[in-house]
Parts: structure tokens; sequence; C-alpha cells
């Protein structure tokens, strides 16, 4: 027995407005939840993101709550999103026509000199590195 | 447009070895790429768990290297890990014979009285909040 799926991916935000925006509006994600200035949470396909800011989720659970533990990370976490080749490019003008900063723009080696997989990187509002990047990075199907 | 798969899910941790022990060995996460002291990468079905150390991912990228830009958060982050009901039987008695502390064990509140979903929650060597939980927590089938 083996984990297969990840099920809650994290990022944190001390400015969970701004990072709704981002991922519900720029990015067009799902918002399932949004817990006052403790959490927002995204849905997508068999996976969640959860962004959460740590100066709430540091703090353990009161009396009578459920037993969830504390945790809270400071400082650009990282995330990459799956996307095609072809998404890729729509990704580029989406992100530029919403005044986000293209960060990096690259292909990654590839054998035989062949066009290697390509990852886009930019920032979300709290300076996480979110990436764009086709699947074929890792050897999956795109 | 929006992202339907989180391709990698990033952890940070200082001591990679036993962050290697932990999600490679107890976990038997399949290891594809370790590099000294940076990073150790982990392969789920169609998506990546990587695990940094921030120390080193924090700086920016040398001369002549790709351009990925830096990151690397501190604190306990965290991460869920799918799993059925019965599988949640087998992690708890694996955990517990690997000396892992189970911090918590608990149903989620359910509509009429129903068993709601369960997760498990322990951490890993750097205090990363590791759960594992029912997909059906978020509405996924199992």
């Amino acid at each position: 027995m083996t984990p297969t799926a990840i099920l809650e991916t994290a990022l944190y935000a001390a400015d969970l407005d701004a990072a709704e925006a981002f991922y519900g509006g720029t990015l067009g994600l799902v918002r399932t939840m949004r817990a006052g200035n403790r959490h927002v949470f995204f849905r997508l396909e068999g996976a969640m993101l959860l962004v959460f800011n740590p100066r709430e989720t540091e703090r353990p659970p009161g009396p009578g709550g459920l037993p969830v533990p504390p945790h809270g990370a400071v400082g650009p976490g990282h995330v990459a999103f799956a996307a095609t080749g072809e998404e890729l490019d729509r990704w580029r003008a989406r992100l530029e026509e919403a005044g986000v900063v293209i960060e990096a723009d690259f292909r990654w080696p590839a054998p035989d000199g062949a066009p290697g997989p390509r990852s886009i990187y930019v920032r979300d509002p709290a300076g996480n590195s979110v990436e764009f990047a086709e699947p074929r990075l890792w050897g999956f199907a795109d």
C-alpha cells in the first residue's frame, strides 16, 4: 500500500481576499469554501487546493472544536498546475492580460535536442511560486 | 480554461534524509530524484510530491542554470493523501508500527448522523502535517 493520489495541496497567504481573486478570479478555480480570514478552498478534478492564513491555522483548535492539528508555513511555497502545450500559450496570454508578471517561461532539457516540456512561472499575491507545466515533464501523459 | 490537475505539491524539510525515509520508506512512495541536500521528489499517479530544503531553493539559480524561480517556506506545511476507509485502518496500523505518533484520528461531521469521512493526521520528520483522508470529504468518489 502506498498513497496514489494527493487529495489536498496547501499554500499559505495572509491576504485571503487577494488569494481568492488570483486563484478564483485570474485562474478560474472553483471556490468551495471561505472561512473569514482563516482559509479559502478550491476544488479541482479529484483534488483540492487549500489556501490558509498561517496566523490562524497555527493556533491549536479551541475547546469543543474538531482536533484538527495546527500548521502554517511562512515564506514562498510552490505549486504546479498541469497544462497542455496549447494551454500554456493561453495561460501566458491570460496572465499577462491580468497584469501578472511572467517570472520565467522556458523548456526543460530533453534528449536528442527535442523540444523539452515547457514551464511558465508566476507569483501569486502572497509570493508563492505558481507554475504551469506539461505533465510530460514527469513522464505523465498530457 | 481553468486548471484541472495539480501536477506538483511541495513540502519543505531541512533534513532530506529523514524526509526520504518517511515518504519513501514508511509511506512507500516511489522516489524519482534526489539532488544532494536540495530536494527529493516522489511520483504518485499523475502527480509529484516535491520535498525541498528551503535553505537551498531560496537561492536564485546560478549563472548558466535554468531560470527556475526561488522559493522556500519555513514552518509546518500540510498535505493530504487520499485513502479509502479500509486503507485508513491499514495506514493507522502501519504508522503505529513504524513508531509514528497518531496526532488525530476522527470523523468529520456528516448530515443525518451518518458516519462522516475519516481523517488521520501525523507529522513528517520536519513537522509538516500529513493527513490521510477519504476523498468523499470533498465530494469525490473514493
